[in-house]
């Protein structure tokens, strides 16, 4: 078959893109993805399922998620005046931001490195995408990010509040600094906010372009896919109107209505996780040859300093543990590889596979 | 709070639009979106969720959908040289193959009246839609068909077969001159095919731009909200670069594939409602003052040749039935309403509201 017609109509930039990876983690250890590592107790599964059996799967699910709106602001806090947009995981969200804004010559911009997503929607838009490179230590160069702020006027900046996949927290100083000299809105990204417990939530009546979003993903329910963005009135209504309507299936509303009734559960695992991140996090400083920075996710950043990163993640691998290369990503990221913070034992056997793999490879 | 910072970002089209509009319908006999009206039986109901116990919500859904993807090659013979394409229903489909083929200038197709998404994801993506009026039978308009791919050069056109809200299945010769004329693609959109018992599945290998788009929702799992495109690899594979990652929650694929296994009872669903269709229309075509079109599908459109349609249609929620009203949305619907097959006593309910509707407004 003749494929001049794909080469005539698929946008060049697409046809240059080549498809996101996701790595095959058949038979490993999953430690790659930022996933909660715990399930939930035989009681609750059983509640859930019973809900699940009232599910009417014939009828289209609630365009406006009324149900679940109310239950995120319950959990979350979120004042009645601030509104809420709903996406198939933030992913959705980020894309509906970007459509919404992008005319000619938008730029949306990011400290780098950060969530990748950011910069592959903003090509999937046709958009440009600045990235203002992190200092050395992965806080924000404050000076560069004003001036490209100016020079660029982003309609969108996002920021990883901790970012990924330096696993910090930005000064908040600098932030409201952002926040006050960017044009357009700044898109504060607290996925991992259950692991850092600090938010920009109480800030978002102060400034008039200032929007949050989360994602339930790292919370424990990443099959569900459920992202939002919450922030004024007047940004909410216009982003919905790109929304489809029905883009939140019945069964990721009745399941996160339900699981958030228990999210005392889901707060005890979160606890858990920050807990042994701590305990993972003194084990490697010991280690000779790595570096581990500080963490508030659910996740450590280290560099292999003496070695070889692709070594140690293949040798990882080999093992029956995966992670993540972030090696040859970015250039502050040369040798770093990042390691989800995963059951004690589950971290215990990692550790020892790390060990193992890093007197190998000398 | 100010908002100039809005006016500057979001798109002016984006501002003028309003937002995609929902009945409200509670309370209502809801025969207004092409819902299947059935559930499943206790025993199958069962099993689903014994299935479900075994999700692990926490992990992220299958990136590939690799076991659905087998399920629904199985159920609808898909050959394995076709390429599959997932989405969050028809909706997100439509609109990853308009950001994959959107540049300046461009134009997507459809004869009109006809799916509603088609234009409102053109506008989103900031391309140009342009609807060919089909004739006052809701047959193709051929001669003017033929003109307009050759004025507009669309990059796709879309075909939905049968069609929406008119309920006919489009000659198939005309068809296959449209597809042999387009300069792009022709993406079929059969999300009523199991009503309609036809298909342009098997010419897929015939020509290098033909697509068939269909949708689960209409089958009896709307909830679910899962639509999937089939076609040539080398479009496949360039459209799926625009799909995000992990768009299909965990959820859906696992109920999706489950059902499957279970076909015959949505088979056996989909046979009722072709019968309960036929005797709604013969029912429909003895009332004085209204036409009645033949359909392909699991709803009914008929014309109030005498009175008003707006008034019928409120007579009818006033009654306690939602259908739909199509007055004002395209001159060849003028007058027009458009009922979906419910249950027999739903369709009797439905019936008898109606003409004790029209009666009343003589």
């Amino acid at each position: 078959m003749n494929n001049d017609k794909v080469k005539r109509w698929i946008r060049p930039s697409v046809l240059a893109a080549s498809a996101y990876h996701v790595q095959d983690a058949s038979g490993l250890i999953k430690l790659d993805a930022m996933e909660n590592p715990y399930t939930w107790p035989a009681a609750i599964k059983q509640s859930w399922l019973n809900c699940l059996a009232d599910a009417e799967l014939n009828r289209y699910p609630s365009a406006a998620a009324t149900v679940l709106k109310a239950s995120l602001r319950r959990a979350f806090a979120i004042p009645e005046d601030i509104e809420l947009l709903l996406g198939n995981g933030s992913d959705e969200i980020i894309q509906i931001i970007m459509m919404a804004m992008t005319g000619q010559d938008t730029v949306f911009m990011a400290p780098t490195p950060t969530f990748v997503m950011y910069e592959v929607i903003a090509a999937a838009v046709q958009a440009r995408f600045v990235g203002i490179p992190l200092q050395q230590d992965f806080t924000l160069d404050q000076a560069a990010s004003l001036r490209a702020i100016r020079d660029y006027q982003p309609a969108a900046i996002f920021l990883a509040y901790p970012n990924n996949p330096t696993g910090n927290l930005f000064d908040s100083k600098v932030v409201i600094d952002i926040i006050e000299h960017a044009p357009g809105i700044v898109v504060m990204d607290e996925a991992y906010h259950v692991f850092a417990e600090r938010s920009f939530l109480a800030r978002i009546g102060q400034y008039d372009n200032l929007l949050i979003m989360r994602t339930m993903s790292k919370f424990g329910l990443a099959g569900l896919r459920l992202g939002f963005l919450t922030g004024p009135v007047d940004w909410i209504r216009e982003l919905d109107k790109i929304r489809l309507p029905y883009n939140i299936n019945l069964l990721t509303q009745m399941s996160t209505t339900f699981i958030l009734d228990h999210i005392e559960l889901l707060n005890a695992q979160a606890g858990a996780i920050r807990r042994d991140r701590e305990a993972l996090y003194q084990a490697l400083a010991t280690i000779p040859g790595l570096t581990v920075w500080p963490s508030a996710t659910n996740f450590l950043l280290f560099r292999i300093e003496q070695g070889d990163a692709d070594r140690v993640f293949n040798g990882l691998k080999q093992a029956g543990v995966l992670i993540k290369n972030l090696h040859g990503s970015h250039p502050l990221l040369a040798g770093c590889l990042r390691v989800t913070i995963g059951t004690p034992d589950q971290n215990q056997l990692f550790l020892e596979a790390l060990k193992f793999t890093l007197q190998r490879q000398d």
